[in-house]
């Protein structure tokens, strides 16, 4: 029976088994004879718990999990077997034993380090490695009902965190003291800690509390907004601005529940919003509605996209759409899942089906330089005949 | 003259020549033409900006600075020249326009991922990519003044989140109730909202606040006490176990400002200490008054860890240091910077010679299986004639 020390819901065993022979199926497509997987999200996923090691998966024999540490919480939470190591050299060996070793080997050569790479060639005597990211991402495309459990479960605390922003947003509080209190607040209502984003250089906070100039200075991020930040050394977050009446200020929030993120924003103002958020905030409502009416297992992510822009384009907020000049964006949603950059991504550069289980946030944000922005941001499951918001806050503008 | 939106301090103009010279050195010194630098700490370091971008150092002609976004901020935080592009693969003919493309050209190959190692060859036309990692790890070893200032800082919040664990540490609270008060404390007192480790799947939390049975815990992380998070997608940080009398509670906290990294332990405790514990933190103590009495610029590394590793043995504690098991760890101390885990590492298995101006965190630490953890942990700085303490906590327990 599998435990853990945690209080959370562990991936059941028919959970591994059917994502491991989706591998197996996808490599065997690709003539992809061994799959070995380094990165701790993928082996998280493709194992149940999150340890040191090295997951080899054979296209024919299927799965070896080599842990070097922990072998206590691994024995407890993931139901393979596990081949405890104490240095990965040790690995090749036993592959061989297994007659796992022959035929193309591939890693996830879009995370895995070259000099990393360059040690599993040697240790396994492989000149080539070819590359998994597709396929892992593929595989991971398309959330189970566990899966989308768990992402209901960080929903909740992003709920949570929205109710706490009502509290304690206040006219001529910075940034920044906004930000410790919903941090702490996530975290007694659960949070993970941090929020996982794949790739090098791909970093992010769990809160983003931006207000008026903040909202609108660009940053190496790719994101429509991404705040000032404290220091330039990070150069996104909340910073020490302060909340003035009638300027919008953005709570942007990326729960996090057993790995599975959410990434939700909502806007709270102090008095009377100005009169120049008005209209921005209509549309970004409307193409929220127009989307739930009409996108469904099928729509193209590409179409998503066209339509919310055509609106964009109808009310003459192109130049402020997805951020402006050098900051904007071309996509208005992300897929979520163990990490907040996974596929769809919903944007009219690359065409993709939307299928049932996938699971993305859409963000129609705006942004008015020396002014602030305004927008909302939801996560949906896509279902056969709809979309499925994840969370249940309102999306409506909160006054405080 | 050079501006930032934040309150932090710039990085000044001679810093960022001296690094680069220093850089170019190593280079010729390793025959290495043009070094092609792509990870953000690294381009942080070099000059001054944290931007999506490349920069490029010709070992003969020095730096180009290549920004894709944000170019806004890039122009206020760097002195070098930017030069702004909209796609990689624009680099190639500036280079070569500039005479830099020539001759054995580098990367951090410790970091950078296969894939985009690729991309870069096929941008530049290159068969091979040299290693810099060495070279960068060596530039960055010794600290400035400058960077000795801003860890300092570092400290400071540090020492006010230490501050902050008297008022809250009650008997019967959850370990992460305490770590949220801990964490906001971090924020409003400047805390840039993240720590850095280099490397693929180096993960961690800002505050690791564990107590008892979480501290005895292994995980996948090479520390000694990791604590047992709140899920077992992450496998580290403060659970929901809740603070019982005797008992120690050990607040490991990291400090981050303008990108320096501090990292300090303490200990707290409700009502008398238990017995087994007395012992251990004397010996902690001990090792840390005894390593401030002989180390110096010229001591070796393993001394540090030899002499401590003598009192342990004498006190009969080795199966309880640095952890137990499968978790024990084989340093006592990690170097300081950008990143946490940087050079020196204190530890018996490489010997390197301190010099001024080197950074580490040192940090004796007993785990008993089933009863809990006690240690301590402050940071050094090298200075000719003995370390320097970073922060002015004392290392005394706290009883509240």
């Amino acid at each position: 029976m599998l435990k853990t020390l945690n209080t959370g819901d562990l991936t059941p065993k028919e959970e591994i088994t059917s994502r491991i022979e989706s591998l197996r199926k996808e490599m065997t497509g690709k003539g992809i004879e061994l799959a070995v997987i380094l990165q701790n999200v993928d082996i998280f996923y493709f194992t149940g718990t999150l340890q040191r090691g090295v997951l080899a998966v054979s296209a024919e024999h299927g799965p070896a999990f080599f842990v070097e540490k922990s072998i206590f919480r691994a024995e407890m939470e993931t139901p393979l077997d596990i081949i405890p190591i104490k240095r990965d050299k040790e690995v090749k060996d036993i592959l061989i034993e297994k007659k796992m070793l022959h035929g193309r080997c591939g890693m996830e050569l879009d995370v895995v380090p070259v000099a990393l790479c360059e040690r599993w060639k040697s240790i396994l005597g492989k000149d080539t490695m070819e590359d998994l990211t597709q396929i892992i991402k593929d595989v991971r495309l398309v959330k189970s009902e566990f899966e989308i459990d768990q992402i209901r479960k960080s929903g909740e605390i992003v709920e949570r965190v929205f109710e706490k922003g009502k509290g304690i947003i206040k006219e001529g509080m910075r940034e920044i003291d906004i930000d410790a209190e919903l941090l702490a607040e996530g975290r007694k209502r659960g949070h993970q800690g941090f929020l996982r984003m794949r790739g090098l250089n791909q970093e992010m906070m769990s809160v983003y509390v931006t207000h008026g100039y903040s909202t609108t200075i660009t940053s190496g991020a790719d994101v429509p907004i991404s705040g000032i930040g404290l220091t330039h050394a990070i150069g996104q977050g909340a910073s020490v601005n302060v909340v003035k009446r009638g300027i919008p200020v953005i709570v942007d929030y990326g729960g996090g529940y057993n790995g599975y993120i959410t990434d939700e924003t909502r806007v709270y103002a102090v008095g009377t919003l100005k009169e120049l958020f008005h209209k921005p905030y209509e549309v970004a409502r409307d193409i929220i509605d127009e989307t739930m009416v009409f996108a469904r297992e099928g729509t193209d992510a590409t179409e998503i996209f066209a339509k919310a822009f055509d609106r964009v384009k109808a009310a003459g907020l192109q130049d402020h759409f997805m951020g402006h000049g050098e900051g904007q964006v071309a996509f208005i949603g992300h897929g979520l899942g163990l990490e907040i950059n996974e596929l769809p991504v919903i944007t009219p550069r690359h065409r993709m089906v939307l299928k049932e289980g996938m699971v993305f946030a859409f963000e129609p944000k705006f942004i008015f330089p020396g002014e602030g922005a305004i927008g909302i941001e939801v996560d949906f499951v896509v279902r056969k005949d709809g979309l499925e918001r994840v969370t249940n806050t309102p999306v409506d503008i909160v006054y405080v």
